[in-house]
């Protein structure tokens, strides 16, 4: 279900990320080691900063490993802030609207896992999303509309309070609808500037999510790589998988838990989804909705 | 806004009525006469019926006119009854699931025109569609909500009172959000045996509709003309726009009318919505919709 | 380096053959146990016979696993005789016209494996080629130029003897141009009526070919499989690797063999393309070429 | 038949040249008011130079007008000179392999028109090409070959002269062959510093071409024109057609002329192939073929 790359840093060529390592995303959309499928072959998309406030994206249904287009764009894009996704459908239709990164505004989102019993809570849950939103959800993906929730719910704002609201609101539907472990996986969104990422599952036994190590540590640890110094003190690389075997270079994300990277600086916290009371849903969705 | 063709009646290859006349529908992608757009290249679809009671649908984003599989299936495959339609979006995303015909079980569906504001009324129409049915809807457009509304509203039972109220139900919505003309269009649905076709704006100027005149009259009118031998007495062509100039061969739908063809006949009747409280929402709304 | 199926008998459903059985095609293009990669996700094509001498073809880029079309045609296309092929690109482009099968009036081809070097040996064998078929070529593949040789040579007439000449060609272009072990695979064709097989390597080590056993015999040592009733006793099925693990149901073509299939029977023969003097390269190309 | 545009000057995003002028050449791709045909739709691309001498190339089987990735990358990629192309074909599968503009090392390519009689005169042109560039060929058109008999013939050392002796390969081959009027169309090709412009036809009626005039000279003739002053003194933009109606800005390349402009100078010279024993062929085809 899904591999991702978010990378945060010195200005890059996007294929140094993409191609380049021993186990890179390319690679693991033929062959992933860690996620629920070894193929990652429905779709893929690229999100990255450049000129503007507004992230460019280019999403395709191809199978990330034979595209041209991407392999060309990859060597010629150079970003300080980009996200790369794999996508790996779990039963929507192939195609681009379905494909992350997801933009909205400054924002960028993705996602792997999945929401469980998803068609007994889409409505439920696409009913949560502000009104307003609504009409800009494009495809039929779980992860779209958590992305709409969240924003709902104030992600331009907070992204943790509004990231665990919108799993709070998942949880409770499913509480609602009789579905088991309604959410699982990890998500990254970031606005262009900080970078958040998230590890949770409904069930305590969440997908994968790893952060490189700070690079001062890692050049004093590998003081002959060459590659370090290449890259600026803030650059940060988190990941669905490991793209190498560099020992100290790849930190788990623990299950229930978030980081937000700013600067270079990662702070990784206990991420707890509200329940019961807590749980609110959006007043909107009576006071928006005229009889 | 899109083209379209239904036939009904003795088997007959695809191509037959999709490529040879003319002013076939595939001339039609790059040069409709009648069309809101002369070019109609953002996908295309075809429905069949052949063995067992559900239709196979084929869709593609890619034009018709230049679509080699379309090419080759039209030559290889033969049916009594098969829909074909090209698309103009008006703004929604270029996709399969955005292509007509849409199918639910034994019935096939598809639209030319548009839901006038249709991103201001879109919330309103899909609560108002089937809960059971909401999280079939794979695509964005609103061809694909008319046809889950239909379907709400008794599409198998009496398609005419289901498209009325379908129909009655926009309206509705354009009022309550203050969207001028909120219908316009053509519509085809079928089930496989009988095929209902509807012409109907709200402002009263509708898309161009036409259906063939029966065979027996136009061999009366033309004996000579082979074409009309291989026919069977009961085959009708549906089309938003005539595939040639045969005089007295193309009959135009009136304003405000739909026909129901059955067995070769033809029966136009007047089309008008329900108003008022006569365009009653479904009462699932409420009912199914726990707070 | 692909997988393929070719299906000759009593009519049946496409999907019977190409999503039912526990190892599918399909599935294998997924999770391929015998081929040289697992993942078969390059495009795909089915081509069939029905109405007319010509069969029809269709091919896609999409991976066979995750495209709808194909998942409807096959659950509504019938036929008696049909081939379907899974691609594994070894390096050109992701295009329909890469696709297998490839067809020439009443004629399908489709091959797993390489010609190695074929980028050293292109030209030559590209030059062998009748000049009145070479401007038919649509794609870059090996594979179609293996298939316009064998059409030179004399597939219409003879197909062991065109493709083993083929090959002879293919083995002294390789030692013309320093390239060991010049060809690889297994190849299928078919007029419509017979089905040809083939299974050589110049280095001896051949990608693996089966052939169903007949079905009265089948049916003896299964007395009770529902399966077997509905097929009828002249139904064979040939493939890169079983679809399932029945035993005595899947006989491996031996190491440089071939088989002709027709009426249920099968006669096995060994495949030597011819060396030396005899592996004569086509007059035309002197003859029709002015200076 | 295809139209283009090639953009050489101050560093501009692709969007301002390729949607927001009046008649843009997206615009173009639905409704070209100069071209063989109104519709271009049969697939686009772009090339532009940035990073490395080696420009990126991103071409797509979609309509230029619906295409998303277009869309978004154009709002997001800056460059000081690019191409771009959109497709009508003549024939040729609609693949990326056979989207404009081509590339080889730091050169693009891009053609408008065709080679009349291609069928007849490929397998000529092709063995014409040099046998080491040969392999390089990836797709199906007219116009890659006459990219790579250009190269074969010094495109890289002086492109006037490669490219006259390429047409007069051309012509030679259709009096070979009885074809008349060989080639017809417009050529754009660069290094990445200067840019080369064509227009020629056999028969002397070529399609048309136009260059922009300087921009000092525009700014005297608009000079409250706030365009013009973003733009900087060396800007110049090569079209198949006018992309507005701005008096003196659009002028004319003559028939059978073409157009060298390096620093925003533009110097224009007669076109004129070579014929009879100095439209010589290649010596390559005797010399690099062993018999």
């Amino acid at each position: 279900m899904c591999r991702w790359l978010a990378y945060s840093g010195s200005p890059a060529l996007l294929q140094e990320a993409l191609y380049s390592p021993a186990h890179s995303l390319i690679d693991q959309s033929l062959h992933s080691r860690l996620g629920a499928e070894t193929t990652n072959g429905d779709g893929f998309g690229i999100g990255w900063y450049g000129a503007g406030p507004e992230p460019a994206v280019f999403r395709s249904v191809d199978p990330a490993w034979n595209d041209a287009n991407l392999r060309d764009l990859s060597a010629h894009v150079t970003s300080p802030l980009f996200f790369a996704h794999i996508r790996a459908s779990s039963g929507t239709a192939i195609q681009r609207t379905n494909c992350h990164p997801f933009r909205h505004g400054n924002r960028l989102w993705m996602h792997n896992g999945l929401i469980n019993g998803f068609h007994a809570l889409k409505r439920d849950l696409v009913l949560d999303v502000d009104p307003t939103l609504y009409p800009s959800i494009e495809g039929q993906t779980d992860s779209e509309v958590l992305f709409y929730l969240a924003l709902t719910l104030g992600l331009e704002d907070d992204p943790p309070e509004a990231v665990a609201g919108t799993i709070g609101l998942v949880e409770a539907a499913g509480r609602r609808r009789g579905v088991d472990h309604p959410f699982q996986g990890t998500i990254a969104t970031t606005d262009g500037e900080r970078l958040w990422i998230f590890r949770y599952s409904s069930e305590g036994h969440s997908r994968s999510l790893f952060l490189t190590t700070d690079i001062p540590t890692l050049r004093a640890l590998y003081p002959r790589m060459a590659l370090l110094e290449t890259l600026s003190d803030d650059t940060r690389l988190a990941v669905s998988e490991p793209l190498g075997d560099l020992a100290g270079a790849w930190n788990e994300i623990p299950e229930a838990s978030y980081a937000v990277i700013a600067g270079g600086e990662a702070e990784t916290l206990p991420f707890v989804p509200p329940r019961g009371s807590q749980a609110r849903r959006p007043v909107h969705v009576a006071g928006s909705w005229p009889a």
